[in-house]
């Protein structure tokens, strides 16, 4: 690490004097530490200062004040600038200009504020026209400062000062800023500052000192603003974190037609293909780039033949500005070893380096850029597989929205399934389903789902909700299916009797078109274009060096024939979970299973599990063949029974029918099962321990049913919801005698374990007693969730997103792992089972089991695999590569350090 | 401690030669134990031995096999036990006889399985017949020794035995046992015989030896019976403890008319009077006593003249063994320091001891004996105050059934809150109130309760519910306000249309008579007469000796002044939770709620609650005018809000008129605000965190109450569900920064805390991060027991009593802490608090605070305080000071170790 002294706050760059490198980027921010890195490789860097977040920090615990000796190193820096370039902050005759921008570790585009051309006043506006020779250039820069200052730093609604250039061009009868005349820039700066005197109540200050000092507060504060902790909520970027402030002499890409300014990446951000790819703009100001006022020109003929633009490349316009610029790309890419995203200026010729970062790229890009580096020998294999998000590779599995394609947004949910798709609006499952079988594309469009409803969801392309979290049952089974899904859309509003979906004033009926991102949230009217996914062989070649670093096992959710097919072709080695309820949903199924509920005695009951056997084992044997040679986790009924009952007087009349019973019974039984809060009734091994012959139908169809799949199959028995010893030790033997009896019968046996999903904070903390009958452990941390944080996740959706908008949670416990309070528990829970059952082994089995940041954990406790939908399978392995490489590092650091 | 050698099975006792002594109950059992210690005191005990416990742990851990060396030591004792009676086993001549008893750690009378006379058969029974000289006795002996073994050992179903007397009585004309000659003792053992034989399939066992083995193996064999293990469970006895078998010499008090037998208190068992207490028989065996065939004889002449008895009292009818008795009891009370349960047998004029344990007693009798000895110098305060089991004060503070009434019980359910009442059946809260109005008693009938029958619960003489367990709205409420509860009384049928209350065949009507007893859970049918209580100067006496030795504080569950008042008799010192939602239910106020909840936006929500402010601040000035120098802690609004708003769409169109909204608007609302899971809902601060502004009209009111209150206020506010720091961090703000508002607006100040409730597994594992915002935790365990168990109260009758029933848990977690589970996650907490935040004030305010069992875990905790509800405040003081005294006790023990 640099030194660094404790009462340094301010870090010089520039050919004379640099102070810092890119490894400080936290305490100089992303783009400070690229200057002071790109300076000391020698690049032309306009020299400046930095000073440092932890200013930042400084500011916010000290009621807004600078620490002590800041003043005097600013001072100190700045006089070193003035020395360096030779021009003097004020002075009327030749004047230093700096820009003042904010930098924080990570790069925060467009959250916070910048003031270019500060330094200039009614007197050094004179020294600019003088130095450049171009009266026009100098008062538009000052009038460009005062509009950039008024606003950022006094306060000023910009609006205000383009209504006065607007009321000019009226006035002279122009309409495109460049028709505005030296003199009309000079009659605007005396409005401007006319403005702002009305404004704020006293004249826009002269003494340059004064304009730095509001300047460089003005990004501290930026910090604060609402917007900044709203991207930073989002993006999961601590508080505390603050932002440096560069301090930079000006340079001028708009002093005449030997000036230019632009951006560009040293590779392509779209495709990853090994091609300078940028744009530029001669005669304009950094901004003017981004504002997209004048059409770009390319960086390249390449790309300009490509683009099929008229106007001429800078390899063209400025031949030896961009020979020097390749130089520079090529001695970056060497040096950080990652693809660029570069800013520059050139000024009467001459290049200068403004920025340089990592780029960011699309997911294919990524992919490519990372094999190919590794091929290029720039990087190794780790570091490829380090370099992709491992989030982003949603967008190789699913089609997405054309990000050209226009659209409007009536409404934003959450993220739940990823993915596009757009269909008729449809508000049941039965008729999704008809309409589907008819060829139509069809949009599920639900308050809620039910399990009643998974025929629907599965016909349905998308599925919308406007109730429901992420872990909402729509959500859940979204992604298990790899249907996109938007899930608790607020603000939109279901009217099942008058068959509309409300979106503000906007009324749409059953049957219209709507668009569902389920990658992003977003809801669109209409039919949005789609661009439909492409898994290159870069995808596979990063897959496998990530398989081989890995240390995790990774499963899958699943229990349907299709499922478990994608989830093979996406790598699982093994089934985490599979939900053998919903298997009792099946229309032929349903009548059996509820037959079975309302048996009156332990007989009847026998009797209807006896004609649910078949079909359980006939579905247990499918999956197990499809499993050969890999752990398949099979968990016993775990709902509660209710779930499983009719709803509505036609349903009701309709069981009772079938079953033989009159509905008054059937109503009051169903009135008997009402629970106040299901999530904590009788559900889960309560049920095996009220009705043991449930959990012996279901261990007795996994047993017939591995025999009759023959070969390799290792059935790994899960008793879910275990509050106690007692109740595993009790169904361990209800389970281990099954086997036995069948295994008898059948003269063979097959290898299998019983084990317990750890759910429950009791269960965590007694896991030691827990684990003398358990010879796996897998987290189920949906439940495990919701009982430590006592938050139901269906009804979490009217204040869980303000919690994590106002910054009270750092992000939803349910897409992400509260790694402090659920973690904890785990932790608990791991020490005690492996203290108690050497060699136990752990998995997970809860939604975060496809999360990275949960998986990074996962592998912190060393446990043995995570488990999640299908679609998240390739997700999860980059992840599980990632977090190996971290451990291992991490541990690598722990052992020099104590060696 | 005894020294017990490793492989000793066996233990003697007698004059001759005892190795056992009180101390040793663990391993000889309650009685052997006791038997052996009134051998070394030298009481005429008949002589005989003890096999251990540990062979009965041995028998079952062992496939039902005995430890090897047994069978040599129960021959060695058996050899030391004839040459010290001068009989022979087997013998004759001169047969010893013996009786085989259980004996476990604590008694469980009726459970276990005893047989006398052991070691007669056709041979010895003639001996017996020569040394007693009497025919009929000898014979008689010998059947009632079949017809037991019969029974106890073969199996042989004892009415079959009693229908061969019955047929032998018919034939002779006969009608009483006594009118049985000698020839037809004989004749009946002849048929007894045969009976045997043809049941069992072969011939009554004549070795005497081959008999003792069958009763003691029948003896342990008893201990695993269904009915033993029922009682083991219904009192916390583990299975593992095991029982002993006594073998002892055998002694006749139904020889002749100078043979007696008789049981004994050595003080009144009903009111704890210093004053010789018992009835004997003469000439008559043990069981004749119990079976109650003849009408027992006092033992003193006061007994008998007070009692009106004619037969002559044992003083009179044999004074010699009387006062032997006399001097028996002296030494006895004088050893033993208790009130002893005496057994004794005289045979031919001398006086023999059978047993002696500490007697049962009502709760005023365990008063008075306790203060009593202290005064005689026996034991000293501590002891006494160890003495009296702080469960049986609810008899003494509410009116009980008269024992000797006579009564049907059409039902049980829980016995939720102590008490009896009777009085007429009625089904809704409005009903109950204005009959009571009119001066009738009334029973308020249930399915269950919510918060709006409050009025009627409050008018009801008790509250009887078919749903909800011990923590159910209505025990919560009816335990508040000591009013008789009894809970979850499933085998009734509650009928709202009809009016009817369903019991089996029984079918009640609105206004009929039920009595319902809150300390047992029965429902009676009729009025059943009561017994009022009556709190003696020994109540005062105890009461002040535990409040000197006890370390926790005990607060009360109240917010009523009515609560309040009751609370502070009971010798509460604070109040520990006081529930500020119970205010917002008054008729009056309801409607504001209601406007709250339905404001459209923080302005008209400011409205509503500014309609409310008057009435809480009123609420909690008077709360504070009676807690005077004491703490309240009032925690801030908990429920969500879906519980004040208006059900069934008359209260849904009466209350959409008040508040000038349309019924359906308000429909609408009442449908969004529902949840799935509510206990892990919208609710706690998390309301706190959506609205700010109703926890700051909280605040207000309470700094404004308690400065309106004026004196020594000491306001703890509590902010409920918290989960993360963060919350707690934000709602503090919200407090403190209206404290300073009041304290300015009003220029005086109150002393605050704030604190949370610990009720979330989340907040237990983070409470050092908690402890940094509060001041205080107060442990929530009745929500901490649900989250940490996922176990919702009002839902888990539906399996609960079957698992506390079949073992799977010990107990009921929401009567007793699961110290296991939910006890580790307070430790952690404390723990973590306390280190956080040193001197860090923690109570516990769940039901569990009035739970002497929970209470010393919260001792051991060394929480500061526990909060129970009024009613429960003595028996918290007396369970705190026994808590105090083991810790203490064990601490020394600790202590003397390591020194």
């Amino acid at each position: 690490m640099a030194n660094t002294a404790k009462d340094k706050w301010v870090y010089d760059f520039g050919a004379g004097k640099t102070d810092g490198s890119a490894e400080m980027r936290n305490l100089l921010g992303g783009k400070g530490a690229n200057l002071a890195e790109m300076a000391s490789l020698d690049l032309p860097v306009p020299p400046g200062f930095t000073i440092t977040t932890e200013v930042c920090t400084h500011y916010y615990g000290h009621e807004h004040s600078y620490p002590e000796s800041l003043k005097t190193q600013v001072e100190t820096s700045l006089k070193r600038l003035e020395k360096e370039v030779g021009a003097t902050f004020g002075d009327a005759k030749n004047p230093l200009l700096v820009s003042v921008r904010s930098g924080a570790r990570v790069s925060m585009p467009g959250m916070m504020d910048t003031v270019l051309n500060l330094g200039l006043n009614d007197d050094t506006v004179k020294g600019l026209e003088e130095q450049s020779g171009d009266t026009r250039f100098a008062w538009d820069s000052y009038r460009r400062f005062i509009q950039m200052y008024g606003d950022v730093v006094l306060g000023v609604d910009h609006h205000k000062f383009e209504t006065i250039i607007d009321a000019h061009k009226a006035i002279k009868n122009i309409s495109e800023d460049v028709d505005v005349t030296a003199e009309g820039w000079k009659s605007i700066v005396a409005s401007y500052k006319e403005l702002v005197e009305n404004e704020i109540g006293r004249a826009f200050p002269m003494d340059p000192h004064e304009q730095l000092w509001g300047a460089i507060s003005a990004v501290f504060e930026s910090w604060d603003l609402l917007r900044a902790r709203r991207y930073r909520r989002i993006n999961d970027i601590p508080d505390d974190w603050g932002t440096a402030v560069n301090v930079q002499t000006m340079v001028f890409g708009n002093m005449g037609e030997d000036c230019a300014t632009g951006v560009c990446f040293t590779r392509d951000p779209s495709n990853g293909e090994k091609f300078f790819y940028g744009e530029f703009l001669i005669n304009a100001q950094g901004e003017d780039v981004v504002a997209g006022i004048r059409t770009p020109q390319q960086l390249t003929i390449r790309l300009r033949e490509k683009e099929g633009n008229t106007l001429p490349s800078m390899e063209e316009a400025m031949p030896k500005a961009f020979k020097e610029l390749c130089d520079v790309r090529e001695k970056l890419e060497a040096h950080y070893r990652e693809m660029q995203d570069i800013e520059f200026t050139v000024q009467k010729g001459t290049l200068y380096m403004l920025q340089t970062r990592s780029g960011k790229r699309t997911a294919a890009a990524a992919l490519k850029i990372a094999i190919d580096m590794v091929e290029e020998g720039l990087i190794s294999k780790d570091e490829a597989v380090m370099r992709v998000d491992p989030g982003v590779l949603d967008q190789l599995l699913h089609p997405m929205i054309d990000p050209k394609a226009a659209k409007t947004s009536i409404g934003k949910g959450l993220p739940a399934s990823p993915g596009a798709a757009y269909g008729r609006i449809c508000f049941n499952a039965d008729d999704t389903e008809r309409w589907a079988e008819e060829g139509k594309s069809v949009i599920l469009v639900r308050i809620e789902t039910s399990p009643e409803d998974i025929h629907g969801m599965h016909a349905a392309k998308a599925i919308l909700t406007t109730r429901g979290g992420m872990t909402s049952h729509a959500a859940v089974v979204a992604r298990g299916m790899g249907r996109a899904c938007v899930a608790g859309a607020a603000d939109l509003f279901v009217d099942y009797a008058e068959k509309t979906l409300k979106a503000g004033n906007e009324i749409l009926k059953e049957g219209d078109y709507i668009t569902v991102d389920g990658s992003s949230g977003h809801v669109y009217k209409g039919r949005v274009d789609m661009v439909e996914p492409d898994l290159s062989g870069d995808f596979d070649t990063l897959m496998e060096w990530a398989d081989k670093v890995r240390r995790l096992g990774v499963r899958t959710n699943a229990e349907t024939v299709t499922d478990i097919k994608a989830a093979l072709e996406f790598g699982a080695s093994g089934i985490g979970l599979a939900r053998t309820e919903h298997m009792f949903f099946d229309a032929e199924r349903i009548q059996n299973v509820r037959e079975m509920i309302f048996a009156a005695n332990e007989d009847e009951r026998r009797k209807a599990l006896d004609k649910l056997l078949p079909a359980q084992r006939a579905d247990f044997s499918k999956m197990f063949a499809l499993m050969q040679g890999m752990p398949v986790t099979v968990r016993l009924l775990d709902p509660p029974l209710h779930e499983f009952l009719p709803h509505g007087s036609g349903d009701i009349a309709a069981f009772a029918k079938a079953a033989g019973l009159s509905p008054d019974v059937v109503e009051i039984r169903l009135t008997l099962l009402k629970e106040a809060n299901p999530m904590l009734g009788h559900r889960g091994c309560r049920l095996g321990i009220s009705y043991p012959e449930i959990y012996e139908m279901q261990a007795r169809a996994i047993f017939e049913g591995a025999l009759a799949a023959g070969g390799n199959i290792y059935p790994e028995i899960m008793v879910p919801l275990v509050m106690i010893d007692k109740e595993l030790e009790k169904l361990k033997a209800v389970i281990d005698d099954t086997a036995e009896k069948v295994f008898e019968e059948q003269g063979k046996r097959v290898d299998y374990m019983v084990g317990t999903m750890i759910e429950l904070p009791r269960a965590a903390v007694t896991a030691d007693e827990i684990a003398a009958h358990a010879e796996f452990f897998s987290f189920g941390t949906n439940d495990l969730t919701q009982t430590t944080m006592g938050l139901s996740r269906d009804d979490s959706g009217m204040f869980l997103p303000k919690y994590v908008e106002d910054g009270v949670l750092p992000q939803d416990p349910f897409v992400s792992l509260d790694q402090s309070g659920v973690g904890a528990l785990m932790e608990i829970a791991a020490e005690k089972g492996r203290k108690a059952r050497k060699g136990i082994k752990l998995g997970i089995c809860g939604e975060h089991g496809g999360d990275p940041a949960s998986i990074d954990f996962c592998e912190r406790l060393q446990l043995d695999y995570v488990s999640c939908s299908p679609y998240r399978v390739p997700i999860a392995r980059l992840a599980a590569a990632q977090a190996a490489l971290r451990y291992k590092r991490k541990n690598k650091v722990v052992s020099l350090q104590s060696a």
